[in-house]
């Protein structure tokens, strides 16, 4: 329980919603800044405005996926009003204070370190990354069913990058039967991936594999679709970038060429913002319990 | 090879493209009616208006899925003029020459009766529907990714009916980590389904498995997921009716109680017309070419 544990959240999309409810459940003191817009907020929360004052007591801050751009601004789909985290609000926290956010900007660590607050990226963490990978993968596959002209199924696909995302993208493909050749890097995962039933392959060999390829989904972060690689991909590929911004594929040269090729957004908040809510309701709480009882420990 | 074998084709969808595509591989003469929009037409393929005349010498007769409606009009994406099946047309096909059509309706099978003109309905064969059932579980999928807040994977998903459909449905969710719930009608589809890892129930008694259901997934065509079913289904759930219209399923008191069900329309046509379309040219041409064995040992 999370009983007397004080938890503001700053701005935010439908996850938090989840998150909102878990906390509460588990008995935490919540306080919503930026959620203005929220017709019914549950028994127990209080709703405040974005001051130094309110962050004073604040075991934990927490963030929307993205946290802050470069500037401090923090979205809120809850709110009108434009919301700015600033060094003031930062050194405001208490020693022991943390923030959680998805993904830091610069701007975010800088001001953490420069007060000597805790700054946890909660996207980072692996657990939180494969728990993601879920709503990701299921998104992914949404975009391959409404891009295409062909099933899933009897398809010949490839998965570049067998980590976090990728691994559960191949075994999503193959649950629905595609032909799933595996692009890794390394030797352990070449045979974890012929232990699975994927077709693996080097990276480096890359051009060697997609002549006859109907879906291609990347997932490592460095340009690995290069212009030379989709020169040999067939016109009716669909290519799915699931690495983040910018990704690893060329798409000036896949829309020059007529391939269809989409970097997939954030795929979580958009296709299951109830089960992503819960990825980081469950390791928040977690997070907190740990702390809090370091800090009984430590008292 | 179908060389010789005359095929008409009138009207259709993006389906037809792939049937005409796989038609002149195997050396058809192919002659199309209601095609005037379609840009550029493959080589030795005509094109030609509805006539008594222009059907005097077809072997097979190919409609879209729904072949006409009641008073003789067939569909096609592909002209803006109006195509209308009348008495004449049947009338003037040679006396071996056969109609196929996805589904027929009873104008259509009046017509072909009355002059002795063969009619197949492809949608009816076991191997067409297995086949179609593919591409409509992957559109199911869809929809239930694109109206859920969570994922597929962790869900507690309910097949009801375990047919050509059904089977197939129930194995596209457990191979995204669905826990599937099969609801059968006869002990032999009981046993199937649970040596297939689903846990199998009778449909009478469905009321007492449906609480914890987030996704239902109905291929039964009569009224089984009814008022009382739905009074015991959580608020979350989605139902998607994959039987053919007007399904299974009380949408009227799904609407009153907030529950979201959909009637899902003919998915294969909507989400991979090239596979929906190489199911029929696949099995016609197997069709045409059976047909022309007969005739050549007939004469």
């Amino acid at each position: 329980m999370l009983t007397g544990i004080h938890v503001s959240l700053i701005g935010g999309d439908a996850r938090q919603l989840e998150v909102i409810e878990q906390l509460i459940e588990m008995d935490a003191s919540v306080q919503l800044i930026g959620f203005d817009n929220l017709q019914t907020i549950p028994n127990g929360v209080t709703r405040t405005k974005l001051t130094p004052e309110a962050l004073e007591h604040a075991d934990a801050l927490l963030l929307p996926a993205v946290g802050t751009d470069d500037k401090g601004h923090v979205v809120s789909i809850f709110t009108s009003e434009e919301l700015v985290l600033t060094e003031e609000h930062i050194a405001s926290l208490p020693k022991h204070g943390k923030v959680y956010t998805g993904m830091a900007k610069p701007y975010l660590t800088e001001l953490c370190s420069r007060h000597g607050i805790g700054l946890v990226e909660l996207f980072d963490r692996d657990d939180v990354a494969i728990y993601n990978s879920i709503p990701t993968a299921e998104g992914a596959l949404m975009m391959a069913i409404q891009n295409t002209d062909f099933t899933i199924h009897g398809s010949n696909s490839i998965v570049l990058g067998m980590g976090r995302t990728g691994l559960t993208m191949a075994r999503a493909l193959q649950g629905l039967g595609s032909t799933v050749k595996v692009g890794v890097r390394r030797p352990e995962h070449y045979a974890r991936a012929w232990e699975m039933g994927f077709k693996p392959f080097y990276v480096k060999d890359l051009a060697d594999f997609v002549s006859d390829v109907d879906l291609l989904f990347n997932t490592i972060p460095v340009l690995v679709v290069t212009a030379q690689i989709i020169a040999k991909i067939p016109h009716r590929s669909l290519i799915i970038d699931l690495a983040s911004k910018p990704g690893g594929t060329d798409f000036r040269f896949a829309e020059k060429r007529g391939i269809k090729a989409l970097l997939a957004p954030g795929l979580p908040g958009i296709v299951a913002p109830k089960t992503a809510g819960r990825i980081i309701a469950q390791t928040l709480s977690h997070l907190l319990m740990e702390d809090a009882g370091k800090r009984r420990n430590d008292a």
